[in-house]
Protein backbone atom coordinates (compact mmCIF):
# COMPACT_ATOMS: atom_id res chain seq x y z
CA UNK A 1 0.00 0.00 0.00
CA UNK A 2 1.65 2.99 -1.40
CA UNK A 3 -0.96 5.54 0.11
CA UNK A 4 -0.22 7.85 2.83
CA UNK A 5 -3.25 6.15 4.32
CA UNK A 6 -2.21 2.87 3.79
CA UNK A 7 1.09 3.79 5.11
CA UNK A 8 0.08 5.34 8.35
CA UNK A 9 -2.16 2.34 8.58
CA UNK A 10 0.62 0.05 8.47
CA UNK A 11 3.34 1.94 10.70
CA UNK A 12 0.14 2.14 13.44
CA UNK A 13 -0.78 -1.63 13.15
CA UNK A 14 3.70 -1.84 13.49
CA UNK A 15 3.41 0.23 16.54
CA UNK A 16 0.81 -2.04 17.97
CA UNK A 17 2.70 -5.97 17.35
CA UNK A 18 5.13 -4.29 18.54
CA UNK A 19 3.53 -2.82 21.93
CA UNK A 20 2.10 -6.28 22.22
CA UNK A 21 5.28 -8.11 22.15
CA UNK A 22 6.61 -5.82 24.95
CA UNK A 23 2.98 -6.43 26.53
CA UNK A 24 3.60 -10.24 26.54
CA UNK A 25 7.31 -10.07 27.70
CA UNK A 26 5.96 -7.99 30.53
CA UNK A 27 2.89 -10.60 31.30
CA UNK A 28 5.30 -13.35 30.91
CA UNK A 29 7.89 -11.90 33.90
CA UNK A 30 4.80 -11.00 36.37
CA UNK A 31 3.39 -13.86 35.94
CA UNK A 32 -0.07 -12.36 34.81
CA UNK A 33 -1.73 -15.26 33.27
CA UNK A 34 -4.82 -13.72 32.17
CA UNK A 35 -2.75 -10.77 30.73
CA UNK A 36 -0.96 -13.28 28.81
CA UNK A 37 -4.41 -15.03 27.50
CA UNK A 38 -5.76 -11.47 26.32
CA UNK A 39 -2.74 -11.31 23.85
CA UNK A 40 -3.18 -14.73 22.09
CA UNK A 41 -6.33 -16.32 19.78
CA UNK A 42 -8.65 -18.61 21.09
CA UNK A 43 -7.37 -21.11 18.83
CA UNK A 44 -3.62 -20.39 19.29
CA UNK A 45 -0.77 -22.62 18.22
CA UNK A 46 2.67 -23.01 19.83
CA UNK A 47 5.32 -25.00 18.23
CA UNK A 48 8.51 -26.07 20.05
CA UNK A 49 11.52 -28.03 19.71
CA UNK A 50 11.24 -31.43 21.05
CA UNK A 51 7.73 -30.94 22.37
CA UNK A 52 4.00 -31.48 21.34
CA UNK A 53 2.47 -28.05 19.75
CA UNK A 54 0.22 -26.56 22.32
CA UNK A 55 -3.30 -26.10 20.54
CA UNK A 56 -5.22 -23.37 22.31
CA UNK A 57 -6.16 -21.08 24.89
CA UNK A 58 -7.01 -23.20 27.34
CA UNK A 59 -4.18 -25.52 26.41
CA UNK A 60 -1.89 -23.06 27.45
CA UNK A 61 -3.54 -21.49 30.91
CA UNK A 62 -3.27 -25.34 32.18
CA UNK A 63 -0.11 -25.84 31.01
CA UNK A 64 1.29 -22.91 32.62
CA UNK A 65 -0.56 -23.30 35.77
CA UNK A 66 1.56 -26.75 36.05
CA UNK A 67 4.57 -25.31 37.67
CA UNK A 68 5.77 -22.55 39.73
CA UNK A 69 8.54 -20.08 38.31
CA UNK A 70 9.88 -16.53 38.41
CA UNK A 71 10.13 -16.01 34.69
CA UNK A 72 12.77 -12.79 33.39
CA UNK A 73 12.46 -11.85 29.39
CA UNK A 74 13.40 -9.67 27.76
CA UNK A 75 13.66 -9.56 23.67
CA UNK A 76 14.57 -7.09 20.83
CA UNK A 77 12.00 -7.44 17.79
CA UNK A 78 13.99 -8.37 14.75
CA UNK A 79 11.32 -7.81 12.09
CA UNK A 80 7.36 -7.03 11.83
CA UNK A 81 5.86 -7.24 8.27
CA UNK A 82 1.74 -6.58 8.69
CA UNK A 83 0.01 -7.38 5.38
CA UNK A 84 -3.72 -6.60 6.19
CA UNK A 85 -5.00 -8.81 9.04
CA UNK A 86 -2.21 -10.82 8.92
CA UNK A 87 1.26 -10.00 10.38
CA UNK A 88 4.21 -11.76 11.57
CA UNK A 89 7.03 -10.85 13.85
CA UNK A 90 10.63 -12.34 14.31
CA UNK A 91 12.23 -11.86 17.43
CA UNK A 92 15.52 -12.54 19.39
CA UNK A 93 14.65 -13.52 23.06
CA UNK A 94 16.39 -14.08 26.13
CA UNK A 95 14.55 -15.92 29.16
CA UNK A 96 15.58 -17.14 32.52
CA UNK A 97 13.14 -19.81 34.39
CA UNK A 98 13.72 -19.89 38.22
CA UNK A 99 11.68 -22.46 39.48
CA UNK A 100 11.00 -21.67 43.10
CA UNK A 101 11.22 -24.98 44.65
CA UNK A 102 14.72 -25.29 43.47
CA UNK A 103 16.04 -22.01 42.77
CA UNK A 104 18.18 -23.09 40.00
CA UNK A 105 17.75 -20.71 36.75
CA UNK A 106 17.77 -22.27 33.26
CA UNK A 107 18.44 -19.48 31.07
CA UNK A 108 17.26 -19.96 27.45
CA UNK A 109 18.19 -17.88 24.06
CA UNK A 110 17.25 -17.72 20.09
CA UNK A 111 14.58 -16.66 17.90
CA UNK A 112 10.67 -16.72 17.82
CA UNK A 113 8.34 -16.30 14.92
CA UNK A 114 5.00 -15.35 15.31
CA UNK A 115 1.94 -15.28 13.24
CA UNK A 116 -0.43 -12.26 14.42
CA UNK A 117 -3.73 -11.69 13.29
CA UNK A 118 -6.14 -8.53 13.85
CA UNK A 119 -9.35 -9.45 15.44
CA UNK A 120 -12.98 -8.16 13.83
CA UNK A 121 -12.74 -5.76 16.99
CA UNK A 122 -8.99 -4.23 15.91
CA UNK A 123 -6.84 -5.64 18.15
CA UNK A 124 -3.77 -8.35 17.49
CA UNK A 125 -3.15 -11.54 18.89
CA UNK A 126 -0.89 -14.32 18.56
CA UNK A 127 -2.01 -16.65 16.46
CA UNK A 128 1.11 -19.22 15.83
CA UNK A 129 4.17 -19.24 17.35
CA UNK A 130 7.85 -21.23 16.60
CA UNK A 131 9.71 -20.93 19.71
CA UNK A 132 13.29 -21.37 18.69
CA UNK A 133 14.92 -20.86 22.06
CA UNK A 134 18.04 -23.09 23.38
CA UNK A 135 19.81 -23.70 26.47
CA UNK A 136 22.59 -21.16 27.45
CA UNK A 137 25.64 -23.19 28.41
CA UNK A 138 25.64 -22.24 32.30
CA UNK A 139 27.72 -19.10 33.25
CA UNK B 1 -13.51 -14.84 1.15
CA UNK B 2 -16.92 -16.77 0.68
CA UNK B 3 -17.13 -16.23 -3.15
CA UNK B 4 -17.16 -19.44 -5.26
CA UNK B 5 -14.07 -18.06 -6.93
CA UNK B 6 -12.21 -16.43 -3.69
CA UNK B 7 -13.07 -20.04 -2.30
CA UNK B 8 -11.52 -22.00 -5.74
CA UNK B 9 -8.71 -19.52 -5.81
CA UNK B 10 -7.49 -20.59 -2.08
CA UNK B 11 -7.98 -23.57 -2.89
CA UNK B 12 -5.69 -23.56 -5.99
CA UNK B 13 -3.15 -21.69 -3.76
CA UNK B 14 -3.43 -24.60 -0.79
CA UNK B 15 -2.52 -26.73 -3.67
CA UNK B 16 0.12 -24.80 -4.85
CA UNK B 17 2.13 -24.40 -1.47
CA UNK B 18 1.56 -28.26 -0.78
CA UNK B 19 2.99 -29.02 -3.92
CA UNK B 20 5.88 -26.72 -2.81
CA UNK B 21 7.00 -28.21 0.40
CA UNK B 22 6.74 -31.75 -1.72
CA UNK B 23 9.09 -30.57 -4.21
CA UNK B 24 11.52 -29.06 -1.18
CA UNK B 25 11.72 -32.87 0.50
CA UNK B 26 12.42 -34.33 -3.00
CA UNK B 27 14.87 -31.41 -4.25
CA UNK B 28 16.51 -31.86 -0.66
CA UNK B 29 16.43 -35.63 -1.14
CA UNK B 30 17.83 -35.35 -4.39
CA UNK B 31 20.38 -32.67 -3.10
CA UNK B 32 19.01 -30.60 -6.44
CA UNK B 33 20.33 -26.95 -4.73
CA UNK B 34 19.11 -25.38 -7.98
CA UNK B 35 15.73 -26.35 -7.51
CA UNK B 36 15.40 -25.60 -3.74
CA UNK B 37 16.86 -21.93 -4.41
CA UNK B 38 14.14 -21.31 -7.25
CA UNK B 39 11.63 -22.74 -4.34
CA UNK B 40 12.59 -19.64 -1.90
CA UNK B 41 12.45 -15.47 -1.96
CA UNK B 42 15.66 -14.25 -2.50
CA UNK B 43 15.21 -12.36 0.73
CA UNK B 44 14.50 -15.53 2.57
CA UNK B 45 15.51 -16.37 6.39
CA UNK B 46 15.73 -19.20 7.57
CA UNK B 47 15.88 -19.70 11.71
CA UNK B 48 16.92 -22.41 13.29
CA UNK B 49 17.35 -23.18 17.12
CA UNK B 50 20.85 -22.71 18.52
CA UNK B 51 22.54 -21.47 14.92
CA UNK B 52 22.80 -17.63 13.39
CA UNK B 53 19.61 -16.94 10.64
CA UNK B 54 20.53 -17.56 7.59
CA UNK B 55 19.71 -14.76 5.74
CA UNK B 56 19.40 -14.54 1.88
CA UNK B 57 19.18 -17.39 -0.68
CA UNK B 58 22.94 -16.88 -1.68
CA UNK B 59 23.66 -17.41 2.16
CA UNK B 60 21.70 -20.79 1.90
CA UNK B 61 23.31 -22.05 -1.07
CA UNK B 62 27.08 -21.22 0.52
CA UNK B 63 25.64 -22.72 3.56
CA UNK B 64 24.30 -25.72 1.43
CA UNK B 65 27.73 -26.53 -0.46
CA UNK B 66 29.66 -26.77 2.70
CA UNK B 67 29.01 -30.25 3.32
CA UNK B 68 28.69 -33.65 1.24
CA UNK B 69 25.55 -35.24 2.78
CA UNK B 70 22.86 -37.80 1.71
CA UNK B 71 19.20 -36.25 2.75
CA UNK B 72 16.36 -38.43 3.07
CA UNK B 73 12.81 -36.30 4.42
CA UNK B 74 9.60 -37.05 4.59
CA UNK B 75 6.67 -34.52 5.90
CA UNK B 76 3.46 -34.19 6.68
CA UNK B 77 1.94 -31.32 6.31
CA UNK B 78 -1.01 -30.02 8.86
CA UNK B 79 -2.16 -26.52 8.11
CA UNK B 80 -1.85 -24.62 5.44
CA UNK B 81 -3.64 -20.61 5.49
CA UNK B 82 -3.66 -18.03 2.10
CA UNK B 83 -4.41 -14.63 2.79
CA UNK B 84 -4.18 -12.57 -0.49
CA UNK B 85 -0.45 -12.80 -1.82
CA UNK B 86 0.78 -14.40 1.39
CA UNK B 87 -0.13 -17.69 3.30
CA UNK B 88 1.56 -19.85 5.78
CA UNK B 89 2.68 -23.60 6.35
CA UNK B 90 2.63 -25.72 9.60
CA UNK B 91 4.67 -29.02 8.56
CA UNK B 92 5.84 -31.75 10.96
CA UNK B 93 9.05 -33.07 9.37
CA UNK B 94 11.22 -36.47 9.36
CA UNK B 95 14.89 -35.14 8.36
CA UNK B 96 18.12 -38.23 8.28
CA UNK B 97 21.39 -36.49 7.55
CA UNK B 98 24.15 -38.73 6.48
CA UNK B 99 27.45 -37.37 6.05
CA UNK B 100 29.14 -39.45 3.49
CA UNK B 101 32.56 -39.04 5.04
CA UNK B 102 31.04 -40.66 8.08
CA UNK B 103 28.25 -42.64 7.34
CA UNK B 104 26.58 -42.22 10.48
CA UNK B 105 22.82 -41.01 10.15
CA UNK B 106 21.33 -38.52 12.27
CA UNK B 107 17.80 -38.18 12.40
CA UNK B 108 15.89 -34.63 13.64
CA UNK B 109 12.35 -34.07 13.52
CA UNK B 110 9.98 -31.74 14.34
CA UNK B 111 7.48 -28.98 13.24
CA UNK B 112 8.14 -25.98 10.86
CA UNK B 113 6.46 -23.19 10.97
CA UNK B 114 6.81 -21.30 7.00
CA UNK B 115 5.65 -18.10 5.82
CA UNK B 116 5.47 -17.57 1.80
CA UNK B 117 5.05 -15.09 -0.32
CA UNK B 118 3.38 -14.78 -3.43
CA UNK B 119 5.68 -13.50 -6.15
CA UNK B 120 4.86 -11.20 -8.94
CA UNK B 121 4.62 -14.00 -11.67
CA UNK B 122 1.95 -15.72 -9.45
CA UNK B 123 4.85 -18.56 -8.16
CA UNK B 124 4.70 -18.82 -3.86
CA UNK B 125 8.42 -19.09 -2.37
CA UNK B 126 9.33 -19.65 1.24
CA UNK B 127 9.91 -15.88 2.35
CA UNK B 128 10.81 -17.07 6.66
CA UNK B 129 11.14 -20.92 7.78
CA UNK B 130 11.06 -21.72 11.31
CA UNK B 131 13.03 -25.12 12.11
CA UNK B 132 12.23 -26.76 15.56
CA UNK B 133 13.30 -30.28 14.20
CA UNK B 134 15.52 -31.28 17.14
CA UNK B 135 18.07 -35.10 17.30
CA UNK B 136 15.67 -38.29 18.17
CA UNK B 137 17.21 -40.63 20.28
CA UNK B 138 19.57 -43.11 18.43
CA UNK B 139 17.80 -45.97 17.15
Amino acid sequence: MDTHLGTSAAAHDEQAIRALVARWLEASATGDLPALLSLMAEDVVFLTPGQPPIRGRDAFAADAQQGQYRIEASGEVREVQVNGDWAYCWSQLVVTVTPLETGSPVRRSGPTLTILRKEPDGRWVVFRDANMLTLEASA
